[in-house]
């Protein structure tokens, strides 16, 4: 095995850069909620790899083979020579590709920790021995590993890589389950937040591909021109195959359904882009991205919820194109094996890494789901990864939650709280004026609303209470009394008004009227209910004495005295004298407004009767005379 | 000519990397809601450029010379060694560079297909046969097309490239027409909706550009370090050019301004990067960026739309970079001839290379126009080719054009429907809540409109219609009368209450009246319109009958017999009873409230009369008796 | 010094997309609103830096040193060989990298124009020299610089590049000042708008950085493997790091700690990378994201305000790295020095070149802001730099302003202005028709509102005012009124009305009431104020009036006769007549409603006593009769 550091190392940066597109393509394909935990899980599974395969992976994988089934030796990569240590970074960053493609397809529930979990074991453990079968070397050069000492043909890797992590992907997605929300009833697609970076995300990958594919030749060669060609004309074709699949199914070219295209050509090209023509590049692409396509839609079907579509293109199109290469291969790339014995030990190698790959993905996540949650809560779910797991909250997002909490309380008459300098400032600007406007046009017409009220319940003339206001009063009044708090109701009939009103006028009458209603109010304090029944009978009540026979005889006495005073009005000094009639209630006894007012008339007849100008209360002469 | 795959390939890698620079600077200066259209459109053309450059573009622009005007061979690139495959690599991504320039100038309204269509013509016609008069070699390195031969000096392609992309552009600006409210009254310039992702593209382009033209010398060469050099300073003096440019213009160092000018001071000096000094490049690229701006302000005044400046960059600054070699470059380089004659050739080249590019797209795209649409309706302009052409919807886009149904029906009084897990869920659930309290504060302001409303139309004591409800419940009866439906009005009036009230009191009297009209709505039932009219006169109105005289006879029976029955208030047993006069509406005779409520006070005074506790019905003594 | 082109230039190129980095980064890591602005501060500073170097950078660097204190020559590059010239654009776009280093830590708040200021003085004079003191190389290539001959070793700039970067950026944040909100009362983090796109700057960095290191052997040298792996190490175990390190301060591993490592560790590293081992590197980078995740919570808690922690990442763990060397690297590298007088010189020369980039930088930046402002105004910062500085508005940025106003005005009853075709149109659309109903709601409830408020004022027999109408009218006369400016009070009783209505019925007085009423209102006009004060009792009050006794008189005179016309009423024709008291007011006695209610009353009387049917005017019987 010939190696050029010169050659493969810029071949390697170009892979570094697939991470770069992993990254563009996830974050863009899943909610803006969840973008920046999916960004940050492909920039720390790509520390985690890169350390973990120096530490082990490529002992693992490189090491020493114990009888082609595992690597013994060059644990953390001290003492390579310059060639192998760019040898070590090339196969570095294929281990950081395998394991970041899992990151995507668990996207928006898989917990950071599990996920953390999931990208140790793929490439501290599981990539580096699946990759020792197919791609361990002996110091001369030869197969090392059991697999590929049959002849198995996996140029860059579309078993080695991209069905390493898509069975992996795939064991995760059984564990951890679908999104809340993608299957069951009311089930949706749930759409990306920003195609145009998916996009960027895919040329990214693309990009890097040509190194991914170039560089496993290790040094350069006349296959280069070709594999780059190849895998040009595979991610070409893929695309425009993944569109017409699109077109032809949902009758549009679905954004979505181009880029998965492109990605599933290139996989499918991945194993054999050395041997092929271009024809037969563009084949093995169309089918491959074909196949992916008819995959999402089974994946759908059987509710396995692969976000961005890891298991249709890395693994379905993996394991097609590694046995593409049995097909489409000349026969004399197949160290001495047929097409139909090389097609054997393809399907071998699919199943034996395959098997493993799936089996130690799914009992590892399987025991990890034993001790600890794989999944975030679902109310973590809902609320997005970014805040739950990484605390990773915008000023809008605190916007929007303190106007959820407003919402769901139907408590809106307190204004929102932003900084002035934030992000979401104007937003909350205008939300705010908004509540205030709408608040005070509630409370305008509250006021407005009072005042009609206040029309309907007072004496137009004297301001006073009506009748109607007055025995709403009365009877809670006498609801609330009991025993202890008890209370009196006067009535007054002024004595002389329909002189006065007849002799000097009406004028004369109503403002006579109002001064007295003046006065009884004054008299009567603010405490007393005081309202007008009609033409010159008056009434007031008194609420929660301890001696109301006392209370109410000593504020009619004041009330008497009060209106003894002679009204002017003009040259005039009108005299009106008023006899008042007391009922008490708050005994014991039950009694009704009906009777109570009863007792407050006759009381007041009484003291008419007496001579008028002066009060009586209700049955009770011998205690209060 | 020879040929280094090893320089080659990753120059072609990095001109692979502009189509990513395109896709982000023209889905950054598009709205958002065509982003997507215009970034899979950058992944679609490339798509389909490399496979057709690899059909038939390759053989069309490289193969065997007929006559210098087109290549005849090399189709589908079988065969090709790896030094040529390379170089097809290298051409199929300029290919890819040409073709994509369209995308962007045509954005926001051209229709996916009809864009398609586009690509295939120039990336499988225009672009090769033009390629073809400037580039084409013999086998032995010689200029084979009849530019090239006549000494047509284009290094990269500031002609060959950018110039027929921009006049395929301009081509189809004119075919296709602005955008809507681009031009005309409220004209306005259409702003990008995310900058930074434009600014990234330029970042993409000018390192994509340095492959451009390094690798345009196929092998590394001594002029490759002057070629980066000339290409970094031509896009560094464009970009402060265009910044001085805008600043003078517009008073600001706009950031379009900023990028247009890098970008057009790299078109610039694409064409002379291998002959001129670093001076000279700041000259060609300083003058460049200038008539890039001064185009811009033009085609605006001239109402050509381009979304995102193409032809000013590639075209304009395409050609002034293609003249320029005549005006910079050391006369040596000109293969004998002298710097005037040069300047000829070159201005033949600009012209018959522009007229052939512009012809044949406008011919093109108005053929396609015949059979068939360019453009997106208005409609699906306004709502964005993202939906319209890729339903590639998002949540809140969904929530967008619900809210957008509601504010044009007016009806508020649904929620908006968006599921828990999507993006929108935060903004529809305020929306809703918002919704919902405006709902509830408008149902309590019509109750409370309603309470108030009851207050202005009944009477206090009885809680019965008053008299102006009565009259309006009559009014509408005798409207809706006719002769099968008849109706009958009651009047009542209480015999005796004026002895209870003076005997017994005013709270006899109230307690009477309020039983009084308990017991006439009893009887009366809930078909009947009951109202007291005042004092102690009380009517009731029956509609809808078929036979009024036996149905308000009946009734008046039924009432005096209600009325008979004593009321207890207190200790007394109060006694009232009824007159009731009788007037039946309905017939074929036209009728008024006055007409109608004068014959039943008639017919109730008669009864009166007639003894009292009886009923009679007015002018029917006959029929009734 | 050997140098290859074919290896320093990609490697240049990787560099370049370093600029690509960081404009992600920045632009991710500030607010929206200011994240245009930040973009296009990272293309101008490149292009700046660029021209800059040309014309002086690079001679001050690399020309004939002046007794190793600054370069003499080579101003213009004018004369490079093809070597050098490959040398010059790999030193280029270091000088690049470190003047953006700025850019982020003074963002969101300094000015354009002041950042293009520090950006020519950090390019054009402090990067040169201090990079002379270290780098500069005689033409035998022997160091030439006094620190270089100390045997100072910064292999890739930890100090050269990214602390000369970080000292200026100190010193700007130092003179500039935080932003506004950062720290104080209600002081908070303010954090970036999009990390997905800071996340692919990371990775675009590290891409990048593998070029800066490895192109810093300027020739392909077995060094460069091992150089390869410490790049990509450090920035794992940095990235690492990072996380561990808020995962125990915050509790959550936070993405920014995470992107912030990584570059610690590639920072840290780059002065050593050619001479450690992998695992030195790994220390190397732990202890540098640590240094860096400790001093970015020293600046906050000292109130500096480095917006993406430019300071902590390039100057901390730049010297960290720089120190490092003496540290970790084999002792034989150091030209003859032992360990710790190596150490003594990279102090040194982190001190020598630390004070004076601070230095120099406070020094430029203070003296410009002597004449100058270096900051944006309060506004300005609110408002965001987008719009400020470039004017980069979009529509939605129009439609929250214009919100704004709203929201600050108070006034919500004119739609806001959207073009239709624009961004912002559907959120405008919806906003209009939410204003639109609100102000409709509050128009129907304003109109209910004076229904019921007129039920309350209003006769419900004649629709005429009433009683509190009339007075309330009378009042606002009173008051308006003045010496020109008088007015009449007109009362008027019916006479012989009792009899119509006790002898043809309450029908019959109804109906002559409203038909008086009617009367009342044509004759009197719509500019007099008519009302029933209650029975048969109606006034008329006049305004405005020049001559009030003849007006007063006119009327009351057409108001008897208008009366004298019978009014029909079935077979009946009723009769009445009226009585007019008038009462003038306007003259300069004071007067109240009161006083001349009772005026007019009785004149009225008096009228009555005169005969009826008849008017006059109180106290003025000589003036009228």
């Amino acid at each position: 095995m010939q190696i050029d550091p010169q050659w493969l190392l810029p071949c390697a940066l170009l892979v570094v850069l697939m991470q770069a597109g992993f990254t563009c393509l996830e974050s863009g394909l899943v909610r803006a909620k969840n973008s920046i935990n999916v960004a940050i899980k492909n920039l720390v599974d790509f520390c985690i790899s890169i350390t973990l395969f120096a530490l082990v992976g490529y002992g693992l994988m490189f090491g020493p083979s114990a009888s082609g089934w595992i690597g013994t030796g060059d644990f953390g990569i001290a003492g390579l020579d310059p060639d192998l240590l760019a040898f070590f970074f090339f196969q570095a960053v294929f281990c950081g590709t395998a394991t970041t493609i899992v990151s995507g397809a668990v996207a928006e529930r898989m917990r950071f920790v599990a996920y953390a979990f999931t990208a140790l074991l793929l490439s501290g453990l599981i990539y580096p021995i699946a990759g020792h079968w197919a791609w361990a070397r002996t110091a001369e050069g030869d197969a090392a590993g059991w697999l590929g000492a049959m002849g198995f043909v996996d140029f860059a890797g579309s078993t080695v890589v991209h069905s390493v992590g898509g069975w992996v992907a795939l064991a995760a997605l059984l564990v951890v389950g679908p999104r809340l929300g993608r299957f069951g009833r009311r089930a949706r697609q749930i759409e990306g937040h920003s195609l145009p970076t998916a996009t960027l995300g895919v040329f990214l990958l693309w990009f890097g591909w040509f190194g991914f594919n170039a560089g496993s030749t290790f040094a350069y060669s006349d296959a280069v021109p070709g594999i780059i060609v190849n895998t040009a004309l595979a991610g070409a074709i893929g695309g425009l195959a993944g569109m017409a699949a699109s077109w032809r199914m949902k009758g549009r070219p679905m954004a979505d359904a181009v880029m998965n295209g492109v990605l599933a050509g290139l996989v499918s090209i991945t194993a054999s882009c050395h041997l092929v023509s271009p024809a037969a590049s563009v084949a093995i692409a169309a089918i491959g991205a074909a196949f992916a396509a008819v995959a999402a839609e089974l994946l759908a079907r059987w509710r396995i919820d692969d976000a961005i579509g890891a298991v249709p293109v890395h693994l379905v199109a993996g394991i097609w194109g590694t046995l593409a290469v049995a097909l489409f291969a000349p026969v004399d790339a197949f160290s001495g094996a047929g097409r139909l014995e090389q097609l054997g030990v393809q399907v071998l190698g699919v199943v034996a890494i395959g098997s493993f790959a799936f089996v130690a993905g799914f009992a590892g996540l399987w025991a990890y789901g034993r001790f600890s949650r794989l999944r975030v809560s679902p109310r973590d779910e809902v609320i997005g990864l970014n805040i739950a797991e990484h605390g990773a909250t915008t000023s809008l997002l605190d916007l929007l939650s303190q106007m959820d909490v407003q919402a769901n309380s139907g408590d809106f008459t307190r204004p929102v709280n932003v900084e002035n300098e934030s992000e979401a400032s104007q937003v909350a600007t205008f939300y705010n004026a908004v509540l205030e406007k709408f608040n005070l046009e509630i409370d305008r017409r509250r006021l407005a609303m009072q005042r009609l009220a206040e029309l309907a319940h007072h004496d137009a003339l004297t301001g006073l209470g009506n009748r109607r206001l007055l025995l709403d009063g009365l009877r809670q009044a006498l609801a609330a009394a009991d025993g202890a708090q008890r209370g009196a109701l006067l009535f007054l009939d002024l004595d002389g008004f329909k002189q006065v009103n007849d002799s000097v006028g009406h004028d004369a009458g109503d403002a006579l009227l109002k001064e007295v209603a003046r006065r009884l109010r004054t008299v009567a304090g603010s405490d007393a209910l005081v309202g007008r029944l009609g033409g010159d009978e008056f009434a007031v009540v008194l609420r929660e004495l301890s001696d109301p026979v006392a209370a109410a005889t000593r504020l009619a006495d004041a009330l008497i005295a009060a209106l003894a005073e002679p009204v002017a009005f003009g040259p005039h000094r009108l005299r009106v004298g008023v006899s008042v009639g007391i009922a008490l209630f708050g005994g014991t006894e039950l009694e009704t407004v009906k009777s109570l007012t009863k007792r407050a008339d006759t009381a007041m007849y009484e003291a008419k009767l007496a001579g008028k100008g002066t009060w009586r209360v209700f049955d009770a002469p011998a205690a209060e005379a």
